[in-house]
């Protein structure tokens, strides 16, 4: 039993402000909750009628005769604690805000919403808003339409949540036109209590739930929200569309609901993690809700396309393979029994267009033959209607050939208003249909990314790799600046401990330091000087690259005391031969630790070429990082053509997640450059700083903010 | 009055193959040019019949009253010649050929396409087809539906040139849904008389038509296409959807329609030239198209968002910034007026969202205030349609501000069928409506796209810049071997000639030619091996960098003599500290030669950054090309921070444009890599590669077939 048991199957709803004003929230509450056959009791409360939409109405919430877990409130702002004070007394369970006016409009707003939160946790009352849109269930047990939306309730596995009411509404309506219907529905507003991350743990365990659509504007507990997510996405879909993507889209976040707009570099990272999928459309959200609610997952990313129209075929066929889908190759068997069953006018390519003749057999036979052949994970069909075929035949063959199989099947028709009938014998036989060629593509895509999500390792337990205590140590010797940033002997310190390979440093204090660095390092070697807060040494030209003998040294060593007065002077092994990587670790809320990777020198300063992942992280999926990178060619090629050495970054990435685990007060690591040389021959950070939360800031959450500027900026934006 | 004239504008239709069976393509064409309201006569032809669909019908052509200038013919294959034949002596204009059974079908359909392409020209008879969907003019004194297809015919504004004839009804099913009526229609089958080039260049020319949406597979003329499309995009807007942009979909093509695909990367070259837009899907298309029908160009990209729910308000926000809009921003006097015009819960920032409440008087208010506001240049509106709102009030509140401005105005309406009239309203006063608000925003930023390649200047003459006597003597002084390549020197003098800067080299054929080498060049130099056929010299070894003295460029050029025992030598200044581009030249087909840019070392090889425009190009169109590049910020620091010298880039991408556009005997000129030096230094280039064509082969199919791999490898493709 959920504690948002009486959100969702309260045994009765009371509407606080219910009205006989039709064009009303307090009337269209009552309504929907009648209309949509909800199996509790309706109880309008209001202190002058006594019966609102045909149902008796009551003065008072404690007038009530039945049992009263959720009461919806469609009061005037500033008569909500007293409301819900009533309620509380009267045993109510679960209270839906409708009324808006509080934090979402200003600082008295906000005061108000405390008030209301205060009274809620004194009842022990779940609060979901205020400025909530509300909360459906379509359990057949329950039929609870507890919010002021339009579209009707209908039963079905998908459940959404969203930030925007907006959105929920726009999801709703559409899956329903897809002939789809829903589990759970809610749509929290200010949600200064029930939250998505909440709403989204109880989906996770809700057995009627197999799909979710998840509309999010920003996070506010990152920590909370990963756990959540991990736990959905482990038997659920998981569809996430995330507004605020830009800059504009930011702004216009904060000042929606008051809160900053979560890095989408870090919710990548995430959803990656959790192996929830992030879709770029509302529209590509709603669609692949379609074909997860209805068709079984493939098992790879061989698709065949049908169609009985090349063009919109081809179109299909396109878009699949422009996102990440391989045209399936039958065998010759197959592809001979194939062309055997259609008229000579078909052509069986990696479009198998049967052409416009083809009627109810060409179909069955077509279909039935692709979904038994093994090198087929699924098909998409893209049809038109032409009026000289028996077209109902035709969805009844696709129906019933997609039955047979346990492969999935999503189609593209492209009709109007008469064939109406085709859609709906496809629809209630569980095919999703679509219509654009486009559409029915990416909905399997859809598909086939989660299933290559789902056939990933679960990430391997690492920790013994790193011993805590050692770097735990390291981290005492060290100290940090006024800034938390530690000096380069201190952060080189670190990496030892993590056994993380940097390149050898010989710090340069005394004039005899010369020779021991000339011995340790040998020639050629590279000096730095390291004034505090100077981030980009090589441009300020603290850095000598290739200093050959004894006497250079001396001469840089001078000349760099002379420029940097009072500059710890580091002397360091020179590497060379190697890609050059950036690597990294941001921590852009509390206990929530993310590893970058990122290809060195140009590329991530103009193109940013980086990628993130939650730590920690195994072998397996560190090697995933460099794998993501558009510029990951360059790994196949370190100057004289040898493969780089991407076990030791994986390792390098993999100790660097464990550090970040470890030491909750790092904040930043940033290795850069990162020599990754030829295979074997390992990896060298020539360069490292190392951030740490300063004195007693540790947590906070302006700290936090700060830092995460760091994966929003460095996250793929659009341009 | 155009060649085509008897195909769009017939004074009669009949129609060989008309049938009383309802469900056959005879029967089906009959019955659309009646439902249609075809204005001209209308001639069932069939041997045993009256009477076809209430309409008397004709034993022959020859027994046809009236006067047919175009004749629709659905018989079996082998039939066609003969009745296409009586056509002709019947004085019968134009044909088109519904049947299947020709080219796609084999060779011996090809050699029935052959004959029935010989009758139709002995008679002057313009042939569309076969294989042929067929051609529609909405046109009020025509009202043509001359093909088998199901959307109803409506006029308007837009023409669709699809060759698939699925894609041709998908796009008219979607239009028409969206209220958008229809100019000319045409998909031309095996084009092998009517081909996409010329009906794009007639619908050029048609002053009815405003928008033409095309749908291509592949161009077999290269130069006639681009012709069409520079003239067809300069007064109209022209929307391109193509297929086959991945390897899968190109074979799709190649099977479906027996020709190659044009490169992507050609296509865009010439679309951009054309200021036409690719889209990147039908829908995508569609929906512009209804915008371009209905509103005025934005003159900018600022855009105001207005909203009545935040959330999908956001949406189309983000989506318009990712894009590239930019959220217009109202000076303070307009932003408080509007502020004061509406509910204390309206925002005003980069999305204005007026909240849940907002009637016809706000809407009126905020969009009256927008459209004024010099800081925006269209305007992108998400509603809900809440039932506590006189929804049909805002709409005509709506439909009057957006009369009343010169801005375009699109909008995202989130509702279900019981506010059909809403949509009904927006539709009719002339808003383009979307499900979706990234539906909306992308409209808008299409026509945003549009609005800034129309206020390019148009290309200037340069034609001087380059001496063309001069450039065509050094090719005529060249020897180029058996592949058509030029040897280095060769190559060289090429650039020279053109005034294309590239580093000095001197060839080293006899000992003295070393000192030579040293005090023409200066130290240090590069030393290059040229053995005919490779390609990758420093891959191979061939070059020798950064030789200091006289005795290492005689050591250096011995070893490369043994290496390479007969290749010529080349010593060459060495160019150091500028930014590393790959400039060169490819020509897909006869007459289109194209220029490419694009960074060089890794960036060429592993993220494949390069961009192509159609020669030739003047100073200012030549700088657009460095500037899409995705790693152009590249230019912006060569070592030591200083900008790239872009000007003398490109200068050199115009001589290299007037270069290929005067030498036509030029396949393929490879400048790589270049060196770009720091602003006022120049660029040279340091290696160059020339092909021209063979003796004899010029022009010939697989001569360009084979070069065009080039520009389709090197283009931006999916993964």
């Amino acid at each position: 039993m959920s504690s948002l048991d009486a959100l969702f199957r309260p045994r009765g709803v009371a509407v606080l402000g219910a009205s006989t004003k039709e064009l009303s929230i307090g009337n269209r509450v009552v309504r929907n909750l009648r209309d949509a056959g909800y199996t509790g009791g309706i109880y309008p409360v209001h202190p002058g009628e006594t019966t609102i939409c045909d149902l008796p109405a009551y003065a008072a919430i404690s007038d009530v005769p039945g049992p009263v877990d959720l009461v919806n409130i469609a009061l005037r702002a500033d008569r909500v604690p007293d409301a819900l004070e009533a309620c509380g007394r009267a045993g109510v369970r679960a209270a839906i805000v409708h009324s808006s006016g509080f934090a979402e409009a200003g600082p008295e707003g906000a005061a108000l919403e405390a008030r209301v939160l205060a009274v809620a946790r004194s009842h022990g009352i779940r609060l979901l808003g205020p400025n909530a849109q509300g909360v459906m269930n379509g359990d057949l047990d329950t039929r609870l339409y507890a919010s002021f939306t339009f579209t009707p309730l209908a039963a079905g596995p998908v459940t959404i949540l969203a930030q925007s009411g907006g959105i929920a509404e726009l999801m709703n309506l559409h899956l329903r036109r897809a002939g789809v219907g829903l589990r759970w529905y809610a749509s929290p507003g200010n949600a200064s209590d029930v939250d998505l991350s909440e709403l989204l743990a109880a989906a996770a365990d809700d057995d009627g739930t197999r799909v979710i659509l998840l509309d999010l504007e920003s996070v506010r507990d990152l920590a909370a929200f990963r756990d959540a997510a991990l736990r959905a996405a482990r038997d659920k879909v998981l569809l996430v569309v995330k507004s605020g993507r830009t800059a504009a889209g930011a702004r216009a976040v904060a000042s929606h609901t008051g809160a900053l707009a979560t890095g989408d570099a870090v919710l990548d990272a995430v959803l990656d993690r959790a192996g929830a999928l992030r879709m770029p459309s509302v529209q590509a959200a709603v669609q692949a809700a379609t074909a997860f609610a209805r068709q079984p997952l493939p098992r790879g990313r061989r698709t065949a396309v049908v169609s009985n129209a090349g063009g919109p075929g081809i179109v299909a066929l396109d878009e699949a393979c422009a996102l990440g889908l391989e045209p399936a190759s039958p065998d010759d068997a197959t592809r001979a029994a194939l062309k055997a069953s259609q008229s000579p006018y078909a052509t069986v390519g990696p479009l198998v267009d049967l052409a416009a003749t083809a009627g109810p057999d060409a179909f069955r036979a077509a279909l039935s033959m692709l979904l038994a052949a093994p090198e087929v994970d699924g098909l998409v069909l893209s049809m038109v209607t032409p009026f000289f075929v028996d077209c109902d035949g035709v969805a009844d063959a696709v129906v019933q050939a997609a039955a047979a199989s346990d492969k999935p099947v999503v189609a593209n028709v492209i009709t109007d208003a008469r064939w109406a009938g085709v859609v709906d014998r496809l629809q209630s036989g569980g095919i999703p249909v679509f219509e654009f060629p486009e559409d029915a593509a990416r909905a399997m895509a859809a598909m086939a990314r989660l299933a290559a999500f789902r056939a990933r390792p679960p990430i391997r337990g690492t920790e013994g790799l790193v011993d805590a205590i050692r770097v735990q140590a390291a981290l005492q010797r060290a100290v940090p600046g006024p800034d938390g940033w530690l000096s380069q002997a201190d952060a080189y310190a670190l990496l030892v401990a993590a056994g993380i390979p940097a390149a050898a440093v010989v710090p340069l204090s005394t004039p005899g330091d010369l020779d021991i660095a000339a011995r340790t390092l040998g020639f050629p070697l590279v000096l730095k000087a390291d004034p505090v807060g100077l981030v980009h040494k090589s441009a300020a030209g603290a850095v000598v690259l290739g200093i050959a003998d004894l006497a250079s040294l001396a001469r840089a060593a001078a000349s760099l005391r002379e420029r940097f007065p009072g500059a710890p002077l580091l002397a360091q092994r020179q590497v060379s031969g190697g890609v050059e990587a950036i690597l990294g670790v941001v921590v852009p809320a509390p206990g929530v630790p993310l590893v970058m990777a990122g290809l060195g020198g140009v590329s991530v300063e103009s193109a940013r070429d980086v990628a993130f992942a939650l730590a920690p992280l195994d072998a397996v999926a560190a090697r995933r990082l460099p794998d993501s990178l558009r510029g990951r060619d360059r790994f196949d090629a370190c100057p004289g053509g040898e493969p780089a050495d991407l076990d030791a970054l994986g390792d390098a990435l993999v100790r660097l997640s464990l550090l970040a685990s470890v030491l909750p007060e790092v904040r930043e690591i940033d290795l850069n450059p990162v020599a990754v040389l030829p295979a074997g021959r390992g990896v060298f950070a020539l360069d490292v700083r190392v951030r740490t939360a300063g004195m007693g800031e540790m947590g906070t959450a302006s700290d936090f903010r700060k830092s995460e500027a760091v994966p929003i900026f460095a996250g793929r934006r659009a341009p």
